[in-house]
């Protein structure tokens, strides 16, 4: 994603503490206390101009929705959206997802999207992916059991390598599209990104996976 | 395949008892003496004309080979090509693919490849696919420990559902590529299907999974 410099991006995403959480490790644990209710949460990390988890917590006003991204001058396009779409069940979190675990507890989560995540493609950045053993680690880590991953890319070799990770890390696979645009899979909902993508013919792959008793952290 | 009656078949077959093997279950667990020596044995299940098994022989003389095929009307094509090739560590088994355990003990086969196997897409049909579960319980119990199923198809329906039920029996995903002719694998070997179809600029999938002390049969 171009990144463009917006110097006045903290300021405005601290005037909507409402959208944005501010101090967010204060909520970790009790995250229903923030929303409201009890229902489900769901958490896209890197979320961008935030598209997919706007149109999601629209579809789904049963579910909690929390979009997870670095950048500040990204997320105030996210932001944006959510100012004018005036949403209930969808926040964001303006923090690094390295650190999920900072925010969320064990169970706090009970799934985890990752949408067209950066493919890192070099080998010596193999770490940054994030579908690499120590992200899949902390996810299981902050997800109740029997949690979720749904991962969706149009990235070949980020999608090769992500399941041959998951397989490592003893997931469960419980999905798969090939070609996700030409499949019966109902419900996508697609990212800013996906729908520019896919408009030139290209394919999207698409899965989800299922911490299981049989996954590396809990054996 | 397209599949003519060939009323000589039988009668060929039997003419060569040194590449289609007679009786092969009277072999089980001794198919060193039946080669004269204690190389690897890879077997393809599914090995139509021969051309895979042929020249992955010629290619790995340490290693024997046995091309596993129901019709006998298609494997006369593959005797054709031991005829003319006359290599020692390469022999057919004309022999139903649902009946491994009668002609292959525990440890006698060190690798299984699966080309362009028929991919049933009907659901009722599932289980003849020969990634269904009941099939990858066959190949663990003629399997060396550790041993490996080689899988290439361009069908992603196949495709698709194969590493579900990899991922659902406990395989480890090692390799996979999502258009093997793109990728930087070296060493492979075309069927005769598969020069056809790649000719047109069709996408090849390709996995290796692993059995491991968490596939299903062994936990």
């Amino acid at each position: 994603m171009r990144l463009r410099n917006k110097p006045w991006a903290k300021d405005k995403i601290e005037e909507y503490p409402q959208y944005a959480v501010p101090n967010p490790e204060l909520n970790k644990g009790k995250w229903d206390e923030v929303f409201g209710n009890n229902n489900p949460l769901h958490i896209e990390v890197g979320t961008g101009k935030g598209r997919f988890i706007t149109e999601m917590a629209k579809a789904h006003p049963d579910i909690n929705y929390m979009g997870i991204e670095l950048y500040d001058s990204v997320i105030v396009a996210a932001l944006d959206r959510l100012i004018e779409a005036e949403l209930p069940n969808v926040k964001l979190l303006n923090v690094n997802a390295a650190e999920l675990e900072k925010y969320f507890a064990k169970n706090d989560v009970d799934r985890v999207y990752l949408n067209f995540s950066d493919p890192w493609p070099k080998t010596r950045h193999e770490k940054r992916r994030l579908t690499y053993k120590d992200f899949l680690k902390s996810y299981e880590n902050i997800l109740v059991d029997g949690g979720e991953i749904h991962f969706k890319t149009d990235n070949q070799g980020l999608f090769e390598y992500s399941l041959m990770s998951f397989s490592e890390y003893g997931l469960l696979l419980k999905f798969l599209s090939l070609d996700l645009h030409k499949s019966d899979f109902e419900g996508n909902i697609m990212t800013e990104y996906e729908q520019k993508f896919s408009e030139k013919g290209n394919r999207i792959y698409r899965c989800e996976v299922k911490y299981t008793n049989d996954s590396k952290g809990q054996s």
